[in-house]
């Protein structure tokens, strides 16, 4: 019997215990980046978010089919010209030399901050058979019409005939309506609130494809009603994306999938919430901003240095993925430390043997218990900062074990052994953390730092000062950091 | 004016000067990998020797669109399965699955060897809409004809039409007609030699779309005839693949491109050999194989050891990439001395400083000489193993200056920057090797080796012969070696 799962499910605005569809599969589809530009730091807390959900639902032991498209084709701007080809024209280059430049640099993104592949990663360009499909269907349905090559999904008819509309946004029907903008192009729609799912292209665009209606694209919002189910059926387990896409990108999901199938795509949806910086929203215009590179180079005025991959991925996790974040130099500061310490309780708990003499003691009940706790937390819809603050409350036992403070008889073999595992699949298989020493890799550094101090202890033991000092300078240039432990052994951290 | 580029057209079987059809721009496909199961080393070496293609091209000032597909539906086997939902079935996953896997792990690879992507890289799946409007345009010009919801091309009628087919190939088209093998579920074919463009889907074939003749999937060789002309127009500069796609492959692009359009799709075709391993083809049924990861870690019968993915890199430039590469053990150690030879004389030549007095002399001008004739050899159909002849040529006049045989004088300022300019430009921008010690990257590993260097020789000073040894023992074990150059300088290097 696997772990209660709770989650807060956007569609009742409410916990609910989760029970997936098929049991032991769980089908998850999150909303990817549309790739005209390089990834915001924003995307990046979205996609690290569903990176965990997705680590901890395979922990529990589900087999997960994970999907997240690459959108490369008709996301609309207000001024009706599409991200992509207004890219494309800017940089003199054909939309899909654009589309590979951009899906290279978030592959990169994901890989430099450890993020899982997706299972499938369909994109919307690959799939204007299936979009063209739809939209008969919708038509078909009589849930939208036909205007000069364009189709628009007809929103107020939906309205009437189903009480859909609006309830994952939580927004109510009159006010949707009244507040609606014009969009460019559009003023052919019956009512403002109608959206297009095939747009007819003007002559100078350039991404274009034939229909029974017109040469065109499809509408933004139809990619993902269409591959989510294409690879997941009809309805499936969660739906995923960024806060911001709740409305009108998921609601209009909703609306298509009801327009086509007559039922809902997902039984949970899941959203993220924002990235702010010095508790601002981020923003180009007015400098509140942060690329990815500024901050692992520290090149911005908003920082006071670099900080790795591995402490941004940390300072993540400090916050739950329905709250906002609050970027800070303090706070990365903070989570640099925080990283650090983790990732060395880890190596020294690691180093720990069992004492054969060992009967349980107190120390070993509040372990075992902060680690039930974890894992808790994380059941209780991926509560990250709470599953953390356990684990740093188990350093301070583990280090007290090193520093001699806590008897190491406390522990009891079985506990140790689990604490070992608990803390090896919290730190890489579920918090996606890794070592930063990527030299470490074919042990060269790790085996030319062990011989480094050798030599130094060599040279203390000689008396042999200059020889001793000569090493402690380079390691300082170096930033590399000897730790003596009591016991006599040496560890190293590069900073 | 750019240097004259000389290419044999497998089209014409000759040597032809190379012309784009725009001044400065150069369209490029080449086949790409099916992503059903793991890439082997074959495919391998067609992608490399196009990468070092592409760089050239690009070195000598074009601006390259490179477009290389990935063919994830709709390769037929013998059997008349389709190879992708074999795959599937094999593993229990939806196809896109499987293609996802492995198309992570072709790209993982190409990176490994430091392929570069190219500017585009489309899927046959991706472009179905594409393909159906592709099958209508040959059955429009009456080259196709429909037989129980499959499309199968004319054969016979177009090589009665026009004197195309057969010509890329080298066949004699009566020859063509007598050998064609006929393939299970194609009876309804109206001479054997045909071939399906457009196919009827079996009840429990995995990748199906609509279409107007039957729910199915495009026959294999339309994917490329319609990627091709999509991005780089109905004909282009230059068609590449492996010489085992010739036939029936390419033959059937040019046909149904010429059955689309009327023209041939690519000016140039340039066809790799094949690689061999110990003078014969390498075959799984046999053992005769071996896989990239084999080759690297040394875990094969038919290697004594590991070899890095650039000394491998550096093995297939030393194969013209139309003749046949014959892959050995020993050929492999006699690159991997031959890559590091190379990287260290690069290494003592940026060390190089110019001689205020110097006047060339006779080295500084067959320096010079070596450099051109290296450059002409790329430009004669990318002649790598003249190029790299000729770049070894210059090695021990490199190492000669450096070991004081031959005097620094020698050489003049502006022959030593160019030198130092054609190294790098050759070594990294045309070859595309790279240093092997990826951990050098932060400047940890370089440091620590530096500070271990002068460790060991204050040791040796202070007749310290256990620090001395203790050094050279692990410096062994981490497979580090040390070089003591004439001016007292120590480099390392690691195997």
């Amino acid at each position: 019997m696997k772990q209660e799962l709770v989650l807060y499910n956007s569609l009742n605005r409410k916990k609910e215990t989760f029970k997936p569809i098929e049991e032991g599969y769980i089908g998850m589809y999150v909303c990817g980046p549309t790739v005209y530009s390089d990834v915001h730091l924003g995307n990046v807390r979205t996609f690290v978010s569903f990176d965990i959900i997705y680590r901890y639902l395979k922990y529990l032991g589900y087999t997960v089919r994970y999907v997240r498209n690459i959108t490369d084709v008709g996301h609309l701007l207000d001024d009706g010209t599409d991200r992509i080809s207004k890219g494309a024209r800017a940089e003199k280059l054909e939309p899909m030399e654009v589309v590979q430049k951009y899906t290279l640099g978030f592959h990169d993104m994901m890989r430099i901050f450890n993020s899982e592949p997706p299972s499938i990663e369909p994109r919307a360009s690959g799939h204007i058979l299936e979009q063209i499909e739809m939209v008969q269907q919708i038509l078909d349905n009589g849930l939208a019409y036909e205007k000069n090559g364009s189709v628009y999904f007809d929103v107020e008819k939906f309205a009437k005939e189903q009480d859909v509309y609006g309830k994952l946004s939580g927004r109510v029907i009159e006010d949707l309506f009244s507040e609606t903008r014009e969009l460019k192009n559009q003023g052919e729609k019956k009512h403002p609130a109608d959206f297009a799912i095939w747009m007819k292209a003007a002559p100078d665009h350039l991404m274009r494809w034939n229909s029974p209606w017109s040469e065109g694209f499809p509408g933004w919002h139809l990619e993902c009603s269409v591959m989510s189910t294409k690879y997941l059926g009809t309805t499936f387990d969660i739906h995923g994306g960024g806060n911001d896409l709740k409305f009108p990108h998921h609601e209009n999901e909703v609306a298509q999938n009801f327009g086509a199938c007559k039922c809902q795509p997902a039984n949970f949806w899941l959203h993220t919430n924002m990235l702010l910086m010095n508790g601002r929203k981020m923003s180009k215009s007015d400098g509140n901003t942060i690329s990815p590179e500024e901050l692992f180079t520290g090149e911005s005025p908003h920082v006071s240095q670099g900080y790795s991959p591995m402490v941004v991925r940390f300072f993540m996790l400090q916050t739950h993925y329905r709250s906002t974040m609050d970027l800070s130099d303090e706070a990365l500061k903070a989570s640099e430390k925080g990283y650090k310490r983790l990732m060395e309780a880890r190596k020294t708990l690691q180093g720990f043997q069992a004492v054969q003499s060992a009967s349980a003691g107190t120390v070993d009940e509040e372990i075992s218990k902060l680690l039930d706790q974890a894992l808790e937390h994380m059941s209780d819809d991926f509560n990250t900062p709470m599953a953390l603050a356990r684990m740093f409350e188990v350093v301070p036992k583990i280090n007290g074990i090193r520093d001699g403070h806590i008897k190491a008889e406390e522990l009891s073999a079985e506990t140790l052994d689990r604490t070992k595992k608990v803390f090896d699949d919290f730190i890489f298989d579920i918090f996606g953390l890794q070592e930063e020493m990527a030299s470490g890799k074919d042990g060269t550094t790790d085996g030319l730092m062990q011989l480094v101090i050798e030599l130094r202890n060599h040279a203390r033991s000689q008396k042999d000062w200059g020889t001793a000092d000569k090493i402690r300078d380079t390691l300082k240039e170096l930033e590399i950091q000897l730790k003596d432990a009591k016991g006599g052994d040496t560890t190293w951290v590069k900073a």
